[in-house]
């Protein structure tokens, strides 16, 4: 969870991307977790043009930043991350999966601007590239393919950033049905089981504790209350009533 | 960290896809994360066709399940999820953030298929796609912008079912110079440091241990060590021998 001043302390470098649909994946991703400011090195300069006078490029496709170096591009970072596919290659940095590398990027951010470095989608970051690296990120992927799409590769990083690292619930439950709707469904479904003759079938005893034992089984939201209700009323009056054909 | 008997027990189903790039996008992130099971309802269909028989499409779009509904979609599976953008719309839904929803779909993988489900890039889930859902999952985009790209959703959402909940350390981290390495570079600096005469200048004292501090607050990697300590040896040997230009 991060704060907007935090977010805003993020950049996003794009390194010798090639082709420009990349581009606009980052910055929608960009767009959908917070983020704002874009730097692209060494782009494929045509493409990236088109891309960002097109009509309907995101604003922060717009004001994305252009830079001949990588240098230039991180001068304002107090940190600065690689990204990488590879797990063992890289014995000049430390490598740390993208759970660890979030929870040191946010610390950072607190006070100091960080970038996070993304190479080209055919060769990744260059050797020269990751020597204006502190560190490298890897998203934990598959062996059997470890190479992610350069627009899906920035989504899962970003989101990693933002994500709830506290676990904390905020699921948006429906209210669950009191023990007052859950006490009047028992009831008027055990009138309609003793219409129908059910209960009659079986031993009865404890059937009004086994039939709310099997309602609260149900986790039935609030909202659902009243419409079951209504149903096993209109089951028990029909029960009851079998040769009238509507309920006044 | 699923294994690889759960993870086979995902089914990623798109549904209503007009983008066949997306679900060949969808597919990819799959490969990254280790799912292999691919279900697509109703999609563009000759678009699709395409996409799956071209040359260099993956085994996971090749093999994909077509199905004209959702309900055959989804009929091995004891769990259905849907994925939303939105997040009070869906009063008949509980919505869950993809941290806590991904945390209940790992535990129904244990033992039981489960299918998740992804909208048309225009509409998402329709309400009766919906209606075959037992639960919501949102990724909690920023409000600006909640919509994202298809493919990039399939990304975050299999990510974060593969990520690390447990917070398992697994940095590959380059090993820190040894006690004894610090020590040797400590005492090779501080002879250079003697001989520069940048003792003399101050209080000399307890300058072994401050010397010593400045060296481990450096936290070197072990593979470095080597390099700093030829360097202050070179320096010392040129300092104490300022007319000799090389060291043989």
């Amino acid at each position: 969870m991060l704060t907007s001043a935090e977010s805003d302390r993020l950049r996003v470098v794009l390194v010798s991307t090639r082709n420009p649909l990349n581009i606009g994946a980052a910055a929608r991703a960009m767009s959908n977790f917070g983020f704002r400011h874009l730097r692209v090195v060494n782009p494929f300069a045509p493409a990236f043009q088109e891309a960002r006078s097109a009509i309907g490029a995101s604003s922060i496709l717009k004001r994305a930043g252009q830079f001949n170096t990588v240098a230039e591009a991180v001068a304002d970072c107090m940190l600065v991350v690689g990204t990488t596919a590879v797990r063992d290659r890289h014995l000049h940095h430390t490598v740390r999966r993208s759970e660890d590398a979030a929870r040191l990027i946010r610390r950072r951010l607190h006070s100091s601007n960080v970038a996070l470095l993304f190479g080209s989608e055919k060769f990744g970051l260059t050797n020269d590239d990751l020597s204006h690296c502190h560190w490298l990120l890897r998203i934990p992927t598959h062996e059997d393919n470890i190479s992610m799409n350069l627009g899906q590769a920035v989504a899962v990083c970003l989101y990693e950033l933002i994500r709830n690292a506290k676990g904390k619930r905020e699921s948006e439950k429906l209210s669950p049905a009191s023990a007052a709707e859950i006490e009047r469904i028992t009831t008027m479904l055990l009138d309609a089981l003793q219409s129908s003759g059910f209960l009659d079938l079986r031993r009865v005893g404890d059937s009004k504790q086994r039939i709310r034992r099997l309602v609260r089984r149900l986790h039935l939201p609030s909202r659902d209350a009243v419409i079951w209700l209504g149903i096993f009323r209109q089951i028990d009056w029909k029960l009851r009533r079998p040769g009238e054909s509507e309920q006044k």
